[in-house]
C-alpha cells in the first residue's frame, strides 16, 4: 500500500475531506479510558439516537461493522445454494460479493442506457423482470455507487410496491445524506408499509467516520430480530458507538459538510464538462467521468502527480473513472494535473 | 443494559482491569485526525509487527474484528450443511454459534471428568473419537474459556499430530499471554509442521483493548489467502490497527499486566478456596468456581452489591460461576460481598 503523505490527493475512495464533527472526536477521546471494556453489545445509546432521528423504534435498527458487514450478512442469512439474488449492473460492488459468499445465483439486471436521462442508472423494470420464484433478495443502491445516479421518488415507490412481498428488497443509501435533488427521496418512509424493505446507511460518508466502521439498517423489527441472532455480539467497537452517537448530535456540522460537498460537486462537474469530458449526474460525493480510451493513461499520469482516482475496469466500465469530489484545494490540484495530460 | 458506575465491580466479562498500554491510547489519539479515511484494508503495519513478534511471514497472519469474527468465518468458509464440526463440551461458546450459523452438524466431545487432574478440561481422545469422515473443522481453546483449564504441551502436540490432515484444527488462544504454567505451550510452534492448524489470538485480554475489536489468526499462507478473499475489506477499524500495533511495542506494559494478573489469580483463588469453594485450575484471567445449589442466590446477592459475575447456566455448568480476576481492590470488594452471603 502506498504511504499517504500530506500532499496526496486521495480521490479514489469517496471519503469526506471535511472530517467528522469535533464532537465525534471528543467522544472518542472520552471513550479512550474504557477501551479495556467490551463495547455495549446492544449499542443501546446509538440505536436510541438513530431511532429519534428517523422516527422509528430502536427495535427496527440493526448496527453493523460498516454497512458492508450488513450487506454481506443479509445474503448469508437469506440466500444460499439454489437461491437467486437480483442486483443491477453497475450497482455497488458488495452486492456481487455478498451473493457469491452466500453461494447464491446472481441475476444481474441491465442498467439504463448511457444515452438515457439517468445514464447507467438502475432500471426498475429490468430489475423486476429479473426476479424469479427462486429470488430471495434484491439489492439496489440509491444514490448508486459507482455511477452516482439515483432513482426518482415516484419510480422508487412504484418499484418497491411491485416487488413480490416474499423478496427482501435492500436499498443501500450510503450517500443519502448528500443527495439534494428535488426528485430524490429516501426509501425510509416506505419501510412502514413494506415489511420486506431494508434500508442501509453508513457513517463513512456524510458523517466522515469511515475509519471507525459503523453502518446501520432500518427494517421491520421481525427482520432485525433475525439478524440480531446472527451477528457477532460485539460487532461495533466502542470508539464507533461513541463517535457516531456524538456525530448525530451535531446537525450543523453535517449540514456544513453537505453544503460544501454540493457546492464542490457542481464546481468540479462544471470544470470537467468544460474540458469536454462526459460527467454523469450525481447525488453523491463523487462523479463518474468518461475519459474514453485515454482513461488508463490519464489515471497513471495523475497518480504520478499524487492524485488518486478509482479506475472502473473492475466494474466493466472501461473508459470511465470515478473521481471523489474533494475539497476546493484538492479539486484544483486534480484539475491542474488533468490539464497537463489533456494538453 | 445496566449503566456502569465507577463503583461497579465488573467481573463477568474477563476484561483486563489494568487497561491498555499508554502507547495504545496515544496511537488512537494520533489516528483521530484520519477518521474520515478508510482503514488500511490490508492492515500492513499491524501484520508486520505481529509477524516480527511471532517469527512468521505476514502472509500467515489474518486480522479480524475480534477473534470472534474469525472463528465465525472459519465455519462459514469450510463447513456447511452435511458437514461435521467437532468441539469440546464446556468449550468457548462461539464454537457452537459458528457451527450453527454455518448450518453444519455439531459433534460435541465430552469433557474430562470434574474429578480428574484437569477438571472439565478438553479430552483429546474424546475429541479425536468424535471426528468422522464428514468432519471439516475442529475447535478447541487453550487455555479454555469458561473453564480456565489447559492442555499440556505434550498432549497438545500428540493431539494435533493425530488429527487427520484434511480436518482444520482451530486452537483459540485468547488467553495465551496470561498462561505461565510450566507445561503450557502455545500451538504457534506447531503451525509450521501442520498445514491444517490455525491459531487465534486477541487483543481483548492481555492487551486490554476489548473495546476496539481486534484479533488475529496465524496459519499456513494458503489458508490465510482463502480467508482474505472472504472477509470484508475494512473489517478492522483504524483505531484498532493503530492501538494494537502500539501495544505490541510496549512489552513492559504487557509483562506488568501479566504479572499483576498472575499474582491476583493466586490471591483470589486461595481466598476462595479458604472459604471452602471449589476453584478450578486456571491459566487465564478468570476462575471457574463451584458454588453448588446456592449459585443463583449468591450471584444475585453480589449483583445487589454491584459485583457482576458470569452465571454458567448457558454452558450447562449449573452450580458454577465464572469470576474474572479483578484488581486487588476489586477482588477485595468481591470477597467482602461474598462473605456477607456465605455467613
Amino acid at each position: 500500500m502506498r504511504e499517504r503523505t500530506e500532499w496526496l490527493v486521495e480521490l479514489g475512495s469517496n471519503e469526506n475531506p471535511y472530517g467528522p464533527s469535533p464532537a465525534a472526536r471528543a467522544a472518542v477521546l472520552d471513550a479512550l479510558h474504557g477501551m479495556h471494556r467490551y463495547p455495549d453489545p446492544r449499542g443501546t445509546r446509538l440505536k436510541h439516537a438513530l431511532a429519534a432521528l428517523h422516527g422509528v423504534e430502536p427495535a427496527c435498527i440493526l448496527l453493523g461493522n460498516g454497512s458492508h458487514e450488513l450487506l454481506m450478512q443479509f445474503a448469508q442469512a437469506f440466500a444460499g445454494a439454489g437461491d437467486d439474488v437480483v442486483y443491477p449492473r453497475y450497482g455497488f460492488a458488495v452486492f456481487a460479493l455478498a451473493t457469491q459468499a452466500a453461494g447464491a445465483n446472481a441475476r444481474v439486471a441491465p442498467a439504463l442506457p448511457v444515452e438515457s436521462a439517468m445514464p447507467l442508472g438502475h432500471d426498475g423494470d429490468a430489475l423486476l423482470a429479473a426476479i424469479t420464484p427462486a429470488t430471495r433478495l434484491l439489492y439496489i443502491a440509491n444514490p448508486n455507487n459507482p455511477t452516482g445516479t439515483w432513482i426518482d421518488a415516484a419510480t422508487l415507490q412504484r418499484f418497491v410496491a411491485a416487488v413480490p412481498p416474499e423478496v427482501i428488497v435492500v436499498v443501500d443509501e450510503a450517500y443519502a445524506e448528500l443527495a439534494d435533488a428535488p426528485d430524490y427521496r429516501s426509501a425510509l418512509a416506505l419501510t412502514a408499509a413494506h415489511g420486506n424493505l431494508v434500508v442501509t446507511r453508513t457513517f463513512s460518508k456524510a458523517y466522515a467516520l469511515a475509519g471507525l466502521r459503523c453502518g446501520y439498517a432500518i427494517a421491520a423489527s421481525g427482520f432485525v430480530a433475525v439478524m440480531e441472532r446472527l451477528r457477532e455480539s460485539f460487532n461495533v467497537n466502542s470508539a464507533a458507538l461513541a463517535a457516531c452517537e456524538a456525530a448525530l448530535g451535531d446537525a450543523a456540522h453535517l449540514e456544513w459538510s453537505r453544503a460544501r460537498n454540493a457546492e464542490q460537486r457542481t464546481v468540479l462537474g462544471d470544470a470537467l464538462s468544460r474540458r469536454g469530458l462526459r460527467v454523469l449526474p450525481s447525488q453523491t460525493n463523487f462523479l463518474l467521468v468518461g475519459l474514453g480510451e485515454r482513461a488508463p493513461a490519464i489515471e497513471a499520469h495523475l497518480l504520478q502527480r499524487d492524485v488518486v482516482l478509482r479506475p472502473m475496469g473492475g466494474y466493466g466500465l472501461h473508459g470511465w473513472t470515478r473521481i471523489t469530489v474533494g475539497s476546493a484545494d484538492e479539486n484544483r490540484r486534480l484539475l491542474a494535473a488533468l490539464d497537463e495530460v489533456l494538453a
